[in-house]
């Protein structure tokens, strides 16, 4: 019951700029705290008292001064990063998810049409709205530096392949493909909506690929473009309920001939529901239902393959992060798959 | 990080009856969940999840069926006060904690404002907005059938005294204080804002206590009247900052005689802040700060203790709770301090 108020002191205390004051000044008192960041010293020592209790910051009993404890330890990048994903829960779910019920119901985001007077998904609110889009953003670029290297890592693609970028955005994970992958004639397209086109060629001539990497504009639900040896599906699949999800896969499956791959990157759950230090669970379905989409969510590995599968192709790798080996900071599992259309 | 989440997905699930479509029929599949609470059953399974992993819900793979587990030990009447609680934290606290940083930097509860267009704290925004009426009101129903009994308890009141209870809002404190501690020529006075005064006679007719029971209107800060032999003093300091906590006591000193007596029932802290099972601390700070005043909160007895002797009281009792006997869902840990003003 106190989940979402300890979230708010924690984060709070950080935007009130409590916790870098005492990474400079150890021993700082509430008075001396309320008069450099401009806030009532009852109020502060409020809300400090949790940080007392889970052992991030000292209070010293005597001198009623404050010190960092737990905090202290932790690298000022790590720091970072956790906040941006602070953050982002806060812009991104917390008024939100006020309204999770509704969602679920009615299958739509109904947190950003009362909040924000926007129908439809989260990634048209990003759009129209600067303050979920700062927050997303930042987000985005700390997953994505310690997913793509990963991914690209692990899956394999034949020189000179033809590679589509399904649901690819503004380019970015093409531009990583080219990178990452590089090989004698590798072409990499990007399959958007239309309205991504002009940022993503910007995109592509600002990283100097434009003579290997375009853009077809479209929808998938309307038809995949043929003529790839390689289809990527990155962070695409959680977004829709298995039916559509069906139908995304049965589309790149028609695209493609015998023969041709996809590699799929998507959130996973643990294949133990009740694996007490995997997140996955308390988070995302949440997330996807009340916050980006209405409809979706991660799935357990097993499951992403068996639809695979089922939509006609042959798993040849299916694997997940290892949560062991993950930032501390990291909240979902990703997993890979990558399969080959059947003959 | 994953507080507000688990909160939520929790919350939902009940709010979406699918724990008493559970109860009713146990052995339901998410698509048969799916009809009766009218939501797609990609979404239940999701959100179903987490329940699943704290072990409230039990998951048959091979059938696909779900059936209540732990949740079927809670009784019906626990179950429902715990949803009073969850509720409240929901209207009351969800969406107003994202304003938690302004709210302390300006001592106001800016939630109120940006949600609500409100001005001012709670109560004021209680009477405007019929969302919060409900749930406040149905967790101080339960908590006040709690802790009444308790506090009445642990006083001792002198035959044919002359009571006033403090910022006793609508008379139910004074109601409480004839039922429980009648006495032969015991008169019981509510002491509150001059417009609360119609509701409280109501309520003294209407329990038939109109012949001992009065009301005075008018403002703490302002003088405290006099001709009181004891002063109740319930669920009003945490509202302030300790100057004004100051100010009050003061204000009631002045208005009694030496050898005069208060009862004071507040929220406390635990002596030592970081006792795992206390809950005080994890969610008073910011409910206090950004959803009820933009100030005050619970304190240590011991505090409590000096500051009232720092006013003028000899402090003759003082005792909290034992969580160990409360009720499982109950949040705050109150105590009372018993006091005589020294002469």
């Amino acid at each position: 019951m106190v989940g979402p108020s300890r979230f708010m002191t924690l984060l709070s205390c950080f935007e009130l700029g409590l916790i870098d004051r005492l990474r400079e000044t150890p021993g700082l008192t509430a008075d001396q705290l309320g008069d450099v960041v401009g806030a009532k010293p009852d109020a502060l020592e409020q809300l400090l008292l949790l940080l007392v209790k889970e052992g991030f910051v000292a209070y010293d009993e005597n001198s009623g001064s404050y010190s960092l404890d737990a905090l202290a330890d932790v690298a000022e990048k790590d720091l970072r990063q956790v906040l941006a994903d602070m953050d982002m829960i806060k812009v991104v779910t917390l008024r939100q998810l006020f309204y999770l019920t509704d969602s679920v119901r009615t299958g739509t985001t109904v947190g950003l049409k009362e909040l924000y007077g926007h129908e439809g998904d989260l990634f048209g609110a990003l759009v129209e709205h600067q303050d979920l889009r700062e927050s997303w953003a930042k987000l985005m670029d700390t997953a994505t530096a310690h997913i793509d290297p990963w991914f690209f890592d692990n899956i394999d693609i034949p020189p000179g392949s033809r590679v589509l970028d399904l649901g690819g955005h503004t380019g970015l994970g093409a531009i990583h493909t080219y990178n990452l992958k590089a090989s004698p004639g590798l072409r990499v397209t990007t399959f958007d909506l239309p309205d991504r086109e002009k940022e993503c060629l910007a995109n592509f001539r600002a990283h100097g690929v434009e003579d290997h990497c375009s853009f077809i504009g479209g929808d998938v639900f309307e038809g995949v473009p043929k003529g790839f040896d390689v289809v990527l599906i990155k962070h695409f699949l959680p977004m829709f309920d298995k039916s559509k999800v069906f139908r995304v896969l049965e589309e790149v499956s028609r695209s493609l001939e015998a023969g041709g791959q996809i590699n799929v990157l998507v959130p996973v759950f643990p294949e133990n529901t009740d694996e007490p230090n995997n997140h996955t669970v308390d988070f995302y379905p949440s997330f996807f239902l009340g916050c980006v989409m209405g409809q979706g969510g991660p799935r357990k590995l097993s499951t992403w393959q068996r639809w695979i599968e089922e939509c006609g192709f042959e798993v040849t790798k299916a694997i997940a992060q290892d949560p062991a080996s993950m930032p501390p900071h990291a909240l979902p599992v990703e997993g890979i798959l990558c399969a080959t259309k059947a003959g």
